[in-house]
């Protein structure tokens, strides 16, 4: 089995549709994802914008078994696998990189606060040594804001150092360009790719030496953050950046999640879509009806929203 | 079947014993739970300081079955059984209602931060309905240091009157006195049992209402906990609450999981007690050299602790 070219350009964390009963929809995962990978944005499948920790394992196993029967491709996939207990960790990995998916986005083990880097170092070890398999390739989950435990450039060369073969890169999701600058400058030239996490980074980030991005907003933005990545070096790229940081930004003015899957209700006509998982709410009407109001002024539009609806008659 | 009694008195949220190759020791955690029961401390298996987190739910099944084998007392327990995905905590809770457990303890979805009192509503309300057992009494457990996300009275408040056969007590691990006096004196008299989360506040607790206290060190001091718990009417109980402070200050100033699992393996003369799972380390060699010449100072001996050892010839 030859090994999937690495993974570039545009991923999205892609949202996970939930039936009314709040088990995940395949059928509407399926539908998503194609309508992504037709406007060239890659799968980044069980992200923290999938709603992904509030799954359990064997139900996103059994969502990327559909994936794969709907022959979406694994070569553009990069399905979060982290987890708490590293068992967990190991056994939805293995499952993604038998499936050939082209690497896998690694969360640290989450719950425990203010632990040290030589503990991380372990918990990563113990994956790939646990995974044991040489077409793993590992991009390192950087998201302090919400996970609480970063992933330090220091560590980061440590495990390039003893896994040069399988640590393939990371998601930078700190918001803190300075961070994400230092990746590329320190591990970039040695093979090691860097995605920012936020599309508002993909200009800077291309031209710093970043491979593209991951970002929430691809769910509901493909075809514009795609035209920014597929012209970042003509005129038009300072343009195209601000156009896809106005959009973004009236989603990142509400809760993201949500926001997002009441953009897809609403484009797509099914408000099946508006479902998520506890601890997290939909948005109340007002905010809806907010978002709405400024979506329509910003001239904005779903690409491929027909396509999603999965629950209506 | 009959209810078991309402759980109260000084519990533990018992350390896990982990094999060399970082697999669960059944055989060690049944001593180590004997030996807390017999000096009369209840059994808070797959806490915070248990590593439940880094324990998958299969493994966390397997050790319950082992106890539960092993004749420890179903009525004395109060596993652990919160996690972010709710179809994960449903699966344990049962498990433990089902084998008589007094009690759950519930840690909060705890990957996403920011969330609303609604979404944790639902959560609690979601892992209610889907166990779907009269038997089943939930401990709320209120730890933001570590989970990053706080169970506010007004949360309480709306679970009480929901569910208020199952909705039992808290866990009060902030830290913060003014909290865990507010939960007791808003909540208590209607039956919600509150247990700050260390010996530090379980002289001030019972004089305030409190029913007890779940503390870490009563893994390895359990027989001066106890002895306090028992004696907090007598005019002992001043000098007993400062020698329990002066051991927990011990533990305190060091990563607190190992270094009580280091003075377990001292104590046992088992060296394989020391043994963490990533995220987690051992103490270094000076951190357990300074440990014990504390210890020692403080005229420190753990009872018991030669039944402890689990894995040595």
């Amino acid at each position: 089995m030859s090994l999937p070219d690495r993974l570039r350009g545009v991923l999205s964390p892609v949202l996970t549709p939930f039936n009314p009963d709040l088990t995940p929809s395949a059928d509407g995962l399926v539908r998503h994802c194609r309508a992504l990978v037709e406007q060239g944005v890659g799968l980044a499948v069980f992200g923290t914008n999938s709603e992904a920790a509030s799954m359990t394992v064997a139900e996103k196993r059994a969502l990327l078994d559909a994936l794969l029967a709907a022959e979406l491709p694994p070569d553009r996939m990069m399905p979060g696998t982290g987890a708490c207990a590293i068992g967990d960790a190991i056994e939805l990995t293995r499952h993604a990189v038998r499936a050939g998916c082209a690497g896998v986005l690694v969360l640290p083990p989450f719950y425990y606060k203010g632990v040290s880097d030589e503990g991380l170092f372990r918990a990563y070890a113990q994956l790939i040594e646990g995974v044991a398999d040489d077409r793993l390739r590992v991009y390192l989950y950087h998201i302090p804001p919400v996970s609480g435990v970063p992933i330090t450039l220091g560590l980061i060369e440590r495990l390039l150092k003893a896994y040069p073969g399988q640590v393939a890169g990371a998601k930078d999701s700190s918001g803190d360009w300075d961070n994400t600058a230092a990746m590329v400058r320190e591990f970039a030239a040695g093979g090691f790719d860097v995605f920012p996490g936020s599309e508002v980074f993909l200009l800077p980030g291309l031209r710093a030496g970043a491979v593209g991005c991951i970002t929430a907003t691809a769910n509901v933005n493909a075809g514009e953050i795609m035209q920014l990545y597929r012209q970042w070096q003509t005129p038009q790229a300072d343009a195209l950046h601000d156009r896809v940081r106005r959009i973004r930004g009236i989603f990142q003015a509400l809760p993201m999640i949500s926001a997002m899957k009441e953009a897809v209700a609403w484009q797509s006509g099914d408000t099946a879509w508006r479902a998520v998982r506890p601890p997290l709410v939909e948005l109340k009407e007002s905010q809806a009806a907010e978002l709405r109001r400024q979506l329509t002024e910003a001239d904005y539009r779903m690409p491929m929203a027909e396509t999603l609806a999965y629950a209506k008659g």
